[in-house]
Order: structure tokens, then C-alpha cells, then sequence
């Protein structure tokens, strides 16, 4: 029995090239293991979460995480299933578990015990929510919303990327906090659409439509008191433009410049200072302490239907995911991006128990 | 008697220009009032500050300041004498005594009682002091570091602007409270040598060196804790790009873009995200409230020594003041930037007290 794996093999410049014959990844044909090592559970990769996150993770720059090594597995987090459990690992793990794996881009992994983390849904919840508004997306928008933006009653809140996994979870999450008004931007009529009648935005505008400046302006009538920035760029400039006297910037991404040969900085930089713009960085994993608060809070208010969240589900299979990370960082999704790599019909007899 | 005022006539496009018959400013001449108002004082100003702000109080957008009206003389504080008092502020102030006063560019004004305030210079201070180190650039030099930059010992602190006012207030200040290397940016060879043998800063960087990158890349081996930025642009984003984990970047001023048609903005934005940056503009007015508390401390570590100043006196006469303004965006001085509009030893009478 053999499996594939998406190697990382070229460095993109800038851009990602999706072929796996020429591309920025290889396919590659493993044998999969007749045994797993005592200390290892082998999984069975069912959905594979891509994230903007992950064109940074392919710069060999200082970071907040060490890059992909040429020649390694693409890095990523999956839903994955155990198929075998080594033998001392037996007490904590049996055959058919659901997990969270740090799996990377492969249709099997052997890993260890911290690689993977058993799946507990709660009402109203499904697997694949682990991955996404339960998961690190889900947890990203609650820190980051109410840890650096903390929102205030009667503030205008400002979400880009407000159509993807994090920027929807952020702005509602303003919204349960109290905020006055919470604006997303996002790209196209449908997306915008979705934010205001289906999430409960009070304003969501197009970022493609050429007026979307005037159309900021306008829907902020008292200046941005929180802004939570997926996208960096022309967005962040101008919501600077439009900052509120000590408002808080939160910069969460800035996929408008992942891919960017030079990027490019906020002009309206002179507003932080005549404002008092607080603009904080912040990396989930730094709140790991808080992890169980936090889904706590995320997993009631799913159960109470006050926080929606939508799922962007590729299939096709592992040599899909190239292209579709492709896609994300072209907005093509609306929610979470995730690979069906093996659906769940073709789960170890353990279907009822996803 | 008349006197001389300079009136903001025209809009710079973006620069400053300095011609008083066909720039940005122009010379009135005025008569001098024979009887002053009961509740204002006559003052006359012996030393006008000059301050990299100024700029930003020409343009008509929204900032922390309403922009001087074309037509206006245009604004600024000084040290001045108080030379008559109206009838109802006699209990208040007498002739002979020494004021800071938002007089403007004018070698007299009529002022209320909230445009004066009394000079109290403490040992070893002299009359300008109270319009540097122990006033406007002092305090935001304290509080910017203090309480924005928060340096702890062990800390890397790196100014740009460092020979300027504030900058140079700043980078003592961070040596005093520990910090375990201060580094400073300034253009030229003088003024590096100044900040390393004269202020005890432990490095010196030349910006108008061509290797000023690699240079300020080997001056900080344990990257950037806290940057306190007067300058903006590439200076602010080669900082940037040395953040250490958790940095505070202290956003003071942006020298370097105040005349910019086009602003630029730091490219290094990503930092901001991988080493969770925390990015702070301020206003020194906002920290009011602590002024005597900052006042006593900078007054004590002049005494002590402790804390260095300098100043910049440009001779001329008020009508040299436009000139003395483009020379400080040209970065002309090493300290404080102050006009001689009249000196000391036309004083009336009272040159003892100061």
C-alpha cells in the first residue's frame, strides 16, 4: 500500500505555481508503514485546512515560525483519522478517533502524541469546525479581536477579509461584544452580501467596486475605533486614514502582500501618531494558555446560533491543494478553505462517531 | 513703537518656502498697544522654538491640532518677558517676569493668562531649557520612552532623530533606566560623535553613510526592543526589519515625510505580525496631567548631570525664523532649534531673574 504526499521543492517568486510537474511542489508516492513505532499513531488525512498564513511559512525569513524546508512535506493542519496506534501509545488513542494532526500535505502521516489533538464537538458543531471556528481561524479572530482590539460599546469596528475564516469570526465576534457598528470589506457583491444578511454586518462593502474608498468614508461616519486587518495594503491605508482618536489596529495578516515582490507600507502612517494609533502584531499560538476559555465561548455561542460560520470545501483529492491555495490568496473563497482529501464516507467503519 | 509678526500666507506645495516676500510666510508690521486689556499681559519674546511639527500645523487635514488659518500669525511658543499686565492679572504677574508663551512668530503679543506660564528654572537649568529639555521635547521625550516604550534592563533601544531635541532626551533617558544598549541614528559624523562621547549613547549610526543598514544591523546583535521614531521612512523601516519579539515601536515623529508629496510607508510590515510588534503613536498633551511628576524627574537628572542638553540658537531676529524652519527639516542643528528674536541683554531690567 503506498500513499502521496505534496513535497515543497521550489521556492515561489513571488507568486505560488500550482503545477505539481513544474511548479512550486511535487507529488511523491510513499509506501505506507506495515508498523507504527510504539510512541506514533498512523492517521488517514480527511480535510486539510489551507491558510494565508502558509506563503510565509515558504519566505526563508526571520519569523514567527521557522520556514518549510525545501524538500519536506508542505506544512498543514488537517481533520484526520487514527488508523493504527503503536503500543504505547494504546491507553490514550484507539482505532477510529477523530483528530486535529499537524499532518502536512499527505494522505497518511506517522506522528507523534503532541501532533495531534482528539476532536470534541459540541452542539450544533461538526468535525471540520475544528479546523475552522473552533479551531486556530476561530481563535485567531477571538484573540485578536478581544485581546488586541478589545472592543468597546459604541465603537465602529472594522474587519478586511471580512468573507474569510478569521475576518467573519472577528467581526461577530465585535458584535456579541457589543460593538456599535461593525463593518466588514470583502471581495465582490456575493461575499458582501453574505456578511450583512446572513452574519448580521451592519455594512459590508466590495473592495472591487471602484468606489469603495467613498464607501468606507461613508460607512464610517465616526471615524474606526477598532480595525482588524487580514489584508494590509490599500485597506489598511485607508482605514488609517480613517482612524478614530486611540484606536486599535490589529494586524492579523496582510494577504493583499503576501505575494507581493515589494511590498506595501500605510502612507497614511502620519495618522498614527495625530490620532494616537495603537497598530499591534499578535500570533495566535502566543495565547495558548487561553485556548480553553476561549472555545468555550466559541462553542456556546455556535450552540446559540449567535456565531455562523461557512466552510469552502475543495474536492479532488490531495493534488488539488496547490491550486487552491492559489485561489485563496485570489479571495475565490467564502469561509473556511479546506481539501477534501478522503471524504468521510470512506471513514474506518467509525462514520458514526464524525 | 510697532513690531514685527510673520503671517502664514501661503499653503507649501509640499515644501516650505522660506522667502518672506514671495514664500510661505510673510512680515507684518504692527503698532504696539499703548494700554493692555485688564485680563491679558504684553510680552515680548526673546526666544522663539522651532519644532519639526510646524510642518504638519500647515496642512489642512484632520490631526491632532487644528492647522494654522492662512492669515494667522503663525503659531509657535517662545520664552519671553513679560513687559506689561492689565489690570485684573496684577496679582498675577509682574513686569520683568519671564514666561514660556504661545505668543507665535511675533517679537510682541497680547496674551491671556492660559498662553503664559511662569519660568522655574531648578539648579543647574537656565531660561531655554524650558523650551527643550525641561518642556515640550523634554516631555515627549519622557513620556513617549517611559510610558510607551516602557525599555526594561537587558533592552537594545535604538532613536532616530537622536541628535535632535527630543531624540537626544530620549536615548539618556532609556541609558538612565537601564536599558542595556542605546543606539542612536543622526546624519553625520559630529553628531554620532556627540551622542557616543558627550551623551554616553553606546553606538552612533550615520544615516547619510552609504552602509547605514549594515551598520545599524551590526549595532544590534540582539535585534530592537523598543525604537523611538522621529523620522519615519526608510529609517522606521530598517528598524523594522531588526524587531525583536514583543518590540515596542514608539511613534514620536516622521521628519523624513513631512514635506513628502507621496508619504512612504514601511515596507517591513510583516514584522509587525511575526515579532508581534506593538506600533504607538502619541501627543505629549495627552499626558498632561503627569507633567510635574516628568518635570521633577527631568529637573533632577539635570542637576545630577545625569541628562545632557544642547542647544541651537539661530541669530536674525524674528525674520530668520522661516529660513531656520527648512534649515531643521535639513536637519541643521544638533539639539534644540530655537530663534534669537531678542537677547538677553535687552531685558527690561530684569536680566538677573533669568
Amino acid at each position: 500500500m503506498s500513499y502521496n504526499q505534496i513535497i515543497y521543492t521550489t521556492a515561489p517568486s513571488p507568486a505560488i505555481d500550482p503545477s505539481l510537474t513544474s511548479g512550486t511542489f511535487r507529488l511523491r508516492t510513499v509506501p505506507r508503514p506495515e508498523n507504527v513505532p510504539a510512541r506514533k499513531v498512523l492517521v488517514r488525512v480527511h480535510y486539510l485546512s489551507l491558510d494565508p498564513a502558509m506563503r510565509q511559512w515558504l519566505t526563508a525569513k526571520r519569523s514567527y515560525i521557522e520556514p518549510v524546508k525545501i524538500g519536506d512535506v508542505m506544512r498543514g493542519q488537517s481533520i484526520a483519522q487514527v488508523v493504527a496506534v503503536g503500543s504505547e501509545l494504546r491507553s490514550k488513542f484507539e482505532v477510529g478517533d477523530w483528530v486535529t494532526a499537524y499532518s502536512g500535505w499527505q494522505e497518511y502521516a506517522v506522528l507523534g502524541e503532541n501532533a495531534v489533538e482528539k476532536v470534541v464537538i459540541p452542539p450544533g458543531g461538526r468535525p471540520t469546525d475544528a479546523l475552522s471556528v473552533l479551531g486556530m481561524t476561530g481563535l485567531t479572530a477571538y484573540f485578536g479581536m478581544l485581546e488586541v482590539g478589545q472592543p468597546r460599546a459604541g465603537d465602529t469596528v472594522v474587519v478586511s477579509g471580512a468573507a474569510g475564516a478569521t475576518g467573519m469570526v472577528a467581526g461577530q465576534i465585535a458584535k456579541i461584544k457589543g460593538a456599535k457598528r461593525v463593518v466588514g470589506l470583502a471581495g465582490g457583491r456575493d461575499k458582501c452580501d453574505f456578511l450583512v444578511k446572513e452574519l448580521g454586518f451592519d455594512a459590508a462593502i466590495d473592495y472591487k467596486a471602484p468606489d469603495w474608498r467613498k464607501q468606507l468614508k461613508e460607512a464610517t461616519p465616526e471615524y474606526i475605533d477598532v480595525y482588524f486587518d487580514n489584508v494590509g495594503g490599500d485597506i489598511l491605508d485607508a482605514c488609517l486614514a480613517r482612524a478614530a482618536r486611540d484606536s486599535r489596529f490589529v494586524i492579523c495578516g496582510a494577504i493583499s502582500q503576501y505575494n507581493a515582490a515589494k511590498p506595501q507600507g500605510p502612507t497614511s502612517f502620519m495618522n498614527v501618531i495625530s490620532q494616537r494609533v495603537t497598530m499591534k502584531g499578535f500570533i495566535v499560538f502566543d495565547f495558548a494558555k487561553q485556548y480553553p476559555t476561549a472555545l468555550r465561548d466559541l462553542a456556546s455561542w455556535l450552540s446559540q446560533g449567535k456565531l455562523k460560520r461557512k466552510e469552502h470545501i475543495t474536492p479532488g483529492g490531495l493534488r488539488s491543494a496547490p491550486k487552491a491555495l492559489v485561489d485563496l490568496y485570489g479571495g475565490a473563497n467564502t469561509g473556511k478553505m479546506m481539501i477534501e482529501v478522503a471524504p468521510v464516507s470512506e471513514a474506518l467503519g467509525a462514520k458514526s462517531k464524525l
